[in-house]
């Protein structure tokens, strides 16, 4: 071991990770490839999902459930791998946990949204994140000169957890949103859901070629490697990191779910009650 | 009141329906329109919706929540519609509740089928519904040469949920999942989900028009109806029968898609814990 490796402090603990179902595992699995000796704690809160159509004190009382479940495996940070909760309950887990740092895939989003330097921006995402407005607002808090639409794709998701990615039904549902943005495309497009990575190739093909995509599971894994590395609370890179996954529910079509949010196996799952 | 009437034993008490969402609606509408005596109690489990993703434990435990509800609120007899709780979660419910008359929407839908006399039935329903095989099971458990198809069709959910009922998705959708069935058409169809009546007329223009389809909300409402009548428990024939409903969470697309499941504007809903 070098001399500089020596002096570098440290943290072992986890990552905790939690989405309402599964698409969090996008941010799972750009997270470890950023991140390769961290250990990650997944929990999918899969007996309730999805959270995007509920209301926001529904959101705020299952989050804390779920920041407390992560916080008893003893994780040093957890990542709020929803937009839905991102948008909305975010302080109200805070003040249940202060000393947790806690980031949101939206802030994520937003700040390399803004990094960007692009200055007509769309946003897709659930309608519960679009009606929030919370997007926009994130936005707008750093630089009120940009343009900001924002566009509810409800039928995305059940899309991407059926595996419609390409094809012609993917095409009609892309017709019924995007129409509009054929013909005025925005500049940077955001992808404010977890879920919507699965279509980012269909997307960049509808859309016109030089419309940048920001990709919400990769901007949060980047944010919390730069997290980590400026207050000193990377894994020892030595190591391997580990992943465990929790659920409160299993259903039978489960793995194959997982495999296509993740992109490899998953190994061992447990069911939990929260 | 003429001798008869008055000779003619009456229940008052109401009626509950519930089901995992808005979807059951359909049944109520159906109802209202069989019954219009009867006072209707729905209850949805919208914190919790959909059950069809599920695990077979969670739905027999959500079913028998939902039931004590339905219970604490007098009712006479209660109208399980929803095609998930109905295929899975019935004997637990009779088991918690052995005196109250519990009706599924599968059993209607069956009995409905068989009475039409055709042979070659093919069924649509949610991918829990079709796994657990319970259609063709009491389809079979009736007459065993009846040939019986099943097929999941996850994304009508989203489809009805979101209004997208006819048009180019609606036909790329039935397009995934029922070319087949244009080239070998079933003499019935079997709309073995509460929320796939509102497909009922996309799919009658998808299919040949001698394919005849049964819809299970207006088999279950007949059901109840002849249930009441060969019991003695239709409520008295000169009022008119009020609805009440319930919800476990509302959120803000929810009178919308309530009007659309129901036909009509909701009124006094209520938000309860179960």
């Amino acid at each position: 071991m070098n001399r500089s490796k020596q002096e570098e402090k440290t943290d072992n603990r986890p990552l905790g990770v939690f989405d309402s179902g599964l698409g969090g595992l996008t941010v799972v699995a750009a997270m470890r490839k950023l991140l390769p000796a961290e250990d990650l704690v997944y929990l999918g809160d899969t007996a309730r999902v999805p959270y995007g159509n509920r209301s926001v004190g529904t959101i705020c009382e299952f989050a804390c459930q779920d920041l407390s479940f992560l916080a008893s495996k003893g994780v040093k940070a957890v990542v709020v791998a929803c937009n839905t909760v991102s948008a909305v309950a975010l302080p109200e887990m805070r003040k249940q946990m202060p000393k947790m740092p806690i980031f949101g895939v939206l802030e994520a989003g937003v700040s390399a949204a803004i990094r960007t330097h692009k200055r007509r921006i769309t946003v897709l995402g659930t309608r519960a994140t679009i009606n929030s407005d919370s997007y926009r607002q994130s936005i707008h808090a750093i630089d009120p000169s940009l343009v900001v639409k924002s566009i509810a794709c409800p039928l995305f998701v059940p899309l991407a957890e059926e595996g419609e990615i390409s094809g012609p039904i993917a095409e009609a549902v892309m017709n019924l949103y995007l129409q509009d943005l054929k013909q005025n495309p925005p500049e940077l497009l955001m992808l404010g859901c977890t879920h919507y990575p699965l279509l980012k190739q269909a997307l960049a093909e509808y859309l016109p070629p030089d419309v940048q995509i920001v990709d919400s599971a990769v901007a949060a894994a980047e944010f919390v490697r730069d997290h980590l590395r400026d207050n000193h609370l990377m894994a020892n890179s030595d190591k391997t990191g580990e992943d465990r996954y929790y659920v409160t529910d299993m259903a039978g079509s489960f793995y194959e779910q997982a495999q296509r949010f993740l992109g490899w196996e998953v190994g061992h799952v447990e069911k939990v009650n929260l």
